[in-house]
């Protein structure tokens, strides 16, 4: 992430020396300023930044000040989301260090995360663009649909889906936040009114990034992808690759799997789950999953380019097309 | 609550019609819709009319709406922070029916519990008053720092805690969203610069609601309280009670007393909760609360009754402090 924005967002948020009469305070303060401060690659602020600039807005000129707001608002959407989504998934690290609940409890870093939040609507006020305000509450909402959706399949058990119903489920969890919002804030802070094709191009997108991820963490470099290897598993997380071999899978090696998913992550017998991680590395449905992604980023990125056609900017249209093309191929 | 103020609340939300492809969605939109469709006293958002009344604004005049949305923003704070705080509690039922989380797992509610919060921020901006983007954010942070104090006090077994202590958590967790934000929002609805002395007023009524609550929690009606009697207790909350029969029991008692806020909820032994109970209703603490509630509730009446000196509307002010008496004085 810039630097800038990550000053940006850290200048919103109460600093330890503030309340030195009570250390609980301090400590609370402490917590909200962890996740921001341990960084992070700033993908969709860089998104956002890149898609203002198409729209013709220049680095440093009018109207900049509110595309770096947005961008650090969208930055702080992604910390508190962290810290509530490492609550639920049970997360042991993030970003390489252990996670929020992990170092203070369940308790403490929930209520963090709320306050966090509210900081989030704080930079997106700074940023005085009333239509960001809609866009910020339309992408909290299709996220949380998606993020209900995966976490409700976990609570149920629910084994018995189809790649459409995973396609759904990222395009609300991931592609709101990663693309269609980051592109369309971008546009908004130019003055300009989003294109309407950014909502399918980044849907499609964003499918493509989430799909890579799921592959990454089943064969990625451990010491390029910064989370666990396997990791998914452990959560029992449904991605493409599982349901598309759970539908090709023997009787036996099916049952296996479903008899692990329905454990507790603690309960899961490691053995037995670096196994089923086999199992899927060494089935055609990585190829399957690629070739979707695949389809997913071709059909976005046509997309894309023709909603950039006219932009104002052709040189950071251009730009914004190759950090999208570099993001789906990333192999960390 | 008025119903006026449920509705526009609720018309905010999506409807479960609203989304007929996916049962899952269905289910995520009543959730969201669940808490606040069991309405409340409304105690807030009534303060908040009253001010807004005895600062000049007329019921249904201009301006009236602005207030509404404010009054509606602030029922949609608590909802959403009741359905954390049960989370963080583990609180078995709220208004008489189970807890959200009881009735849909913890990441489930977690995440709508965030979705809510989302729609409050509408609320607010809904309003159109940009002063209120501020009155949220502090009332916002104030609260979870007194709940990050709560919290850390009994995540880190702290019993070694002053009167004063609690006081300072009582009035960040509960003054400010329960007395000073509505009494300031009521007068910046009405484009009038809120009284200095609202904040140590409210801060004072705030500590005095919440010390009645806590006697309550200990000696209510069950029938009226609505609440588990003694479920403070339960959930090993710090309470001036509490904190001061600490302070004179016998060694014995007092050891009792830290075993079993030592424990885990369902690991406390009822039988010695119920001697706990009776123990602190027979000492002279209660008696102590009470006094220390009744002062906190003068100091806090004798501001309010200057600040609002010069409001425009006398007749509002008196109905104002009339509630205030009311709620201080109330016995469920």
């Amino acid at each position: 992430m810039r630097p800038q924005l990550q000053e940006m967002a850290l200048s919103l948020l109460p600093s330890p020396e503030e309340s030195a009469s009570r250390p609980e305070l301090r400590h609370f303060y402490q917590m909200l300023r962890d996740y921001p401060e341990r960084g992070g690659k700033g993908l969709r602020s860089e998104l956002l930044l890149l898609s203002a600039r198409a729209h013709g807005l220049q680095e440093g000129g009018p109207g900049w000040e509110r595309a770096l707001w947005l961008a650090a608002a969208l930055e702080l959407f992604q910390n508190w989301v962290l810290i509530h989504d490492d609550i639920v998934d049970d997360s042991d690290e993030r970003r390489g260090k252990p996670a929020l609940h992990k170092l203070h409890g369940v308790s403490l870093a929930l209520n963090a995360g709320d306050a966090l939040h509210a900081y989030m609507w704080a930079a997106v006020h700074r940023a005085g663009l009333d239509a960001g305000m809609d866009e910020f509450l339309n992408m909290i909402h299709r996220t949380a649909e998606g993020q209900h959706l995966d976490v409700s399949w976990v609570e149920h058990g629910e084994w018995d889906l189809q790649p459409q119903d995973y396609l759904e489920m990222v395009r609300l969890k991931t592609g709101y936040y990663t693309i269609v919002t980051p592109l369309r804030l971008g546009a908004l802070a130019a003055d300009q009114t989003p294109h309407p094709d950014f909502g399918a191009a980044g849907l499609s997108l964003g499918a493509a990034f989430q799909i890579r991820d799921d592959v990454l963490n089943l064969t990625g470099d451990p010491a390029k992808y910064g989370k666990e290897i396997g990791g998914d598993l452990l959560e029992g997380k449904r991605t493409l690759v599982a349901l598309h071999w759970l539908g090709a899978a023997s009787e036996t090696r099916r049952q296996t799997f479903l008899e692990q998913m329905r454990l507790a992550r603690t309960e899961k017998d490691l053995a037995v789950i670096a196994e089923l991680l086999d199992w899927l590395r060494e089935s055609d449905s990585l190829t399957y999953a690629h070739e979707v992604a695949t389809q997913e980023a071709e059909r976005g990125l046509t997309l894309l380019r023709g909603a950039l056609n006219t932009a104002p900017d052709q040189a950071a249209a251009g730009e914004l097309l190759g950090l999208m093309d570099t993001l789906i191929r990333r192999d960390a």
